[in-house]
């Protein structure tokens, strides 16, 4: 049996044919409509039917439908997705009529952490907290080898628990939430800020970004971090510290086997996770003594979301 | 078919006969005997004998215990229980081996939250977090219906998670952790603190504390602010505050049905619950829209740690 | 003698002629040219000449030019002024050139302190703390009689000291300075969070801003407050609570005899100042028994600047 | 002329013949009297006396008092001095009934800072900020070239400026005081928290205290650290961290020429001025351009405050 995996992003809908190993049998991509929640359901719609057409096509029996947003807990309705432009949508009835096949909906970020826990960094372990460090923080938990949902469906959103009390601005209206001092984002404010306020110590990211402070990026801070600078190096071990801390926390409440982290951040590879280790270890309560969760990075990149999505569907 | 479910606590060991509706229908206690691992089966085992003894005891058919500790994944030792002096020891065998029926072993508050889960505040719902806000902080986990352990068994130390970066100090040698905050001992903390800077506002409570304000402890403070004053309710306010805020954040994370509230502190029940009510629908993410999860006080009372040991050896 | 006193602000420069009883005679005001060091020399030089040429002018011995910016301990040079687009700029010398009399040069909020401390609130006191709540947060120290300019000309930047470490991000590049959590933006920022977050709970500010989030400014919630509007007397008091926590640091290093606080928060009279002293009383140290620094408002307005600037020149 | 300065501390009373270079001529030693003000006036006068009737006594024309206490503002009363049991003592009177010599009573951290600043690493300069990290942290303020003693007597209590809001809990009755973080005390209790929850990162200081977690005190971490240890230069360094974000504060608020740093966690040396210095330069506003403030270790070590408490005597 196959399923076909859509992951729905900003820019892209991408979806792919997925076997039951988690392997992508076959891929398109288009362009996402903006604002248009039907339109948006013709895509998807037309993703699938392009895939069906083709080889393995006549033997897909379910899609999984992966989109940056919350979705109830019947995984059929999305209730909100800013980035998307859906407000109460019934996405998995639209694609649904469209496709003429069993069609479930899931958040993005426990679709990609799906895809990991069974055939990525987690697979082997039942008890999985994946974290996803993008522009902000997303997450995904496997308890019992089942992934948690929550009971409304918005389980997980592990980048809105708050590390500093008055602390950053965040989006979501609260303040001190973790996502804006592990993220992506904190990255990039840490490189700006350092090259704003010590551009001797920031000169070989200025360097890379043009000499304009708005113009270091994240995929900047990783460069020079690998190119050996101190000053990106610093900007790591500040994210690092407080993504150890953040996961450290996590494990107090939740003594997972593993955790799992992907996102952009976490393209710099023991750049992150040598820091993001130290610091779970200083942070981690019941030291000494306490058996360590174990830190891994994301196994499956980009393509975790069709993966996921395809294979929950399945299920 | 019939439990025994055994609490051990620091002063006493207590035990009852439990029926499948988590009724206890029969019950005996003991002094706990101090440092000493073997005596302390001992007395396991004569409580046990002492209840199979009486009218309903021919048909227990296994034996749960609850114990202040860590205890680990296989359910059968006490990794450390620092007030009853136990480390690596093998409680499950010890006991076996005395009573010749099935046992398991059981962290405590994970036995209290799980009566309570099934029989208790959380009855109907399949995803709870109980909250016990004694002299520190425990919690039990229930997720998909089954009581969480977490990979080490060492899940839901809710009150070791942090809350404020530098924070106040911590027995288990962290900083900032939750139960510094909305604990029973933050309660006292409060009210001590308001006595030495503002014996004015404290006056009512130093009155019951006989003027000693060493000696206003956590009845005197709910005593006073059931009497309507002005400085114990600020006490709870402030109390009441943090468990709040700290409950939001397990809400990001967890998103369950319900929290149930247990442990000395909730005894002031509505004193308690307003202002934990009122800083949780401040502080959740994902406001407005969001659906909230209902905080409920525990119904269980002290004998919560009989019922779900009980239970928990029945499945 | 009469000195005539500058104030330059971001929009316009407004000048009059200062008695030795920090009264305003005369005044003049032209619009503040944008980046143009000479331009802005040229303006204050023409708003002395119209001044000197009409009744008073004959007398007037010396001019004061307050700036919004860096002053060196020279009084002569702006090293910098953001708003004003100057950087080591030789405004002494410049005015001097221009106007033929002596020039002293001042910090904008110095020169305000100054009035407030001779002729305002603070007359009568020798060791006085002066903070403004604008935009930002601005200070002047009055010690021993004297205004304490520090040994580089940058003291009494109270807005920059940090009162949460890793707290919100201040434009000066750093985080959890003062000025983000008590000056007139922090107030801004609490107003539109609660529209954000809970509208109904700020219901009349919406209403007064037209429904538009966006356009809930300062002087909205000062409105709405003094109309008793519950959701802008929070935003109040969580202002005032962070202002009298920082008068509280402030006391235990300066132990002044009192604070005078300007600026357009202040507006909002006893709005403002009772959650200040509230939280002043509660969080000042050496409590209790520790005489309490008074807490007051400015008296001048507006033109405390021009008052200031023109006595200080007389000095 | 020559002066007496006298230091009473919680265990001896010390006293010294001071000349107008802030050399002592003379001292003599006596244990201190415990909860006794009059006896403790009789052993000032004692020791008065005995340096009087030396070889410069006849010379001597006034004497100064420092004492570890709040004192009012005349510098006659200690309102209270927990440790000599001191409240509302009417010191300068009993002393000068019993010596017939004006007498003058100072807080031992003023006399200690005002003799750093005319004869120690201070001298030269006209805006000092003196630091002393003991036990806790007391300072002393020279501001325009003379002691600031504050409206009521009280200034320069910077250990308990608040650097962390809901902070660990100081014996002032308030949290997060700066005392707390960056003190004596925090690096005994950075170093024992090591040695609890990382036992092997702290061996050599473990191996100092006797393997006896409480023992390990502050000359045992300068000691390790002295030897290269990291454990112990990592708690240096957190202390370090702390003590410099604080200079960045003070900074902000008094803009001083230089900080002087003494007390016994200053015995380290460049140990701790590295780590004070750098967080200086990281954390103060105004960055880059700013021009910093020196930080220099004190010079005259313990006998500070009987050098300055001579010499104020004087003026």
């Amino acid at each position: 049996m196959l399923t076909i995996g859509v992951d729905i992003g900003g820019t892209k809908v991408a979806a792919g044919v997925v076997d039951h190993n988690g392997r992508i049998l076959d891929r398109v991509k288009y362009p996402t409509p903006a604002n248009d929640p039907r339109g948006l359901a013709d895509v998807v719609a037309k993703a699938v039917e392009e895939l069906r057409g083709r080889r393995h096509g006549d033997v897909v029996q379910a899609v999984g439908v992966g989109v940056a947003g919350f979705v109830d807990e019947d995984r059929a309705t999305v209730q909100i997705a800013v980035n998307l432009g859906l407000r109460d949508d019934p996405l998995k009835e639209r694609v649904q009529q469209r496709v003429g096949l069993p069609v479930v909906i899931e958040n993005d970020a426990n679709a990609a952490a799906w895809a990991e826990a069974r055939f990525g960094a987690g697979r082997g372990s039942d008890h999985i907290v994946c974290v996803t460090l993008g522009t902000g923080i997303g997450g995904g938990l496997v308890i019992g080898g089942r992934l948690h949902r929550g009971r409304f469906g918005v389980a997980a959103e592990v980048g809105h628990y708050r590390v500093v009390p008055h602390g950053r601005r965040c989006a979501c209206g609260n303040h001190g939430c973790w996502e804006q001092y592990a993220s992506g984002r904190a990255l990039v404010a840490a490189g700006q800020d350092l090259a704003r306020t010590d551009p001797v110590a920031a000169e070989r990211m200025l360097k890379l970004a043009g000499g304009v402070v708005e113009q270091i990026e994240g995929h900047i801070i990783t460069q020079a971090a690998m190119d050996g600078d101190e000053g990106a190096l610093t900007c790591f071990r500040t994210i690092g510290e407080w993504a150890g801390a953040g996961l450290a926390d996590l494990a107090a409440i939740l003594d997972p086997e593993c955790f799992v982290l992907g996102g952009g951040v976490s393209d710099a590879g023991a750049i992150l996770l040598e820091p993001v280790r130290d610091a779970f270890a200083r942070n981690v309560s019941g030291r000494p003594g306490r058996r360590l969760a174990e830190i891994r990075l994301a196994e499956l990149g980009g393509e975790a979301g069709i993966v996921g999505a395809g294979d929950l569907a399945r299920h």
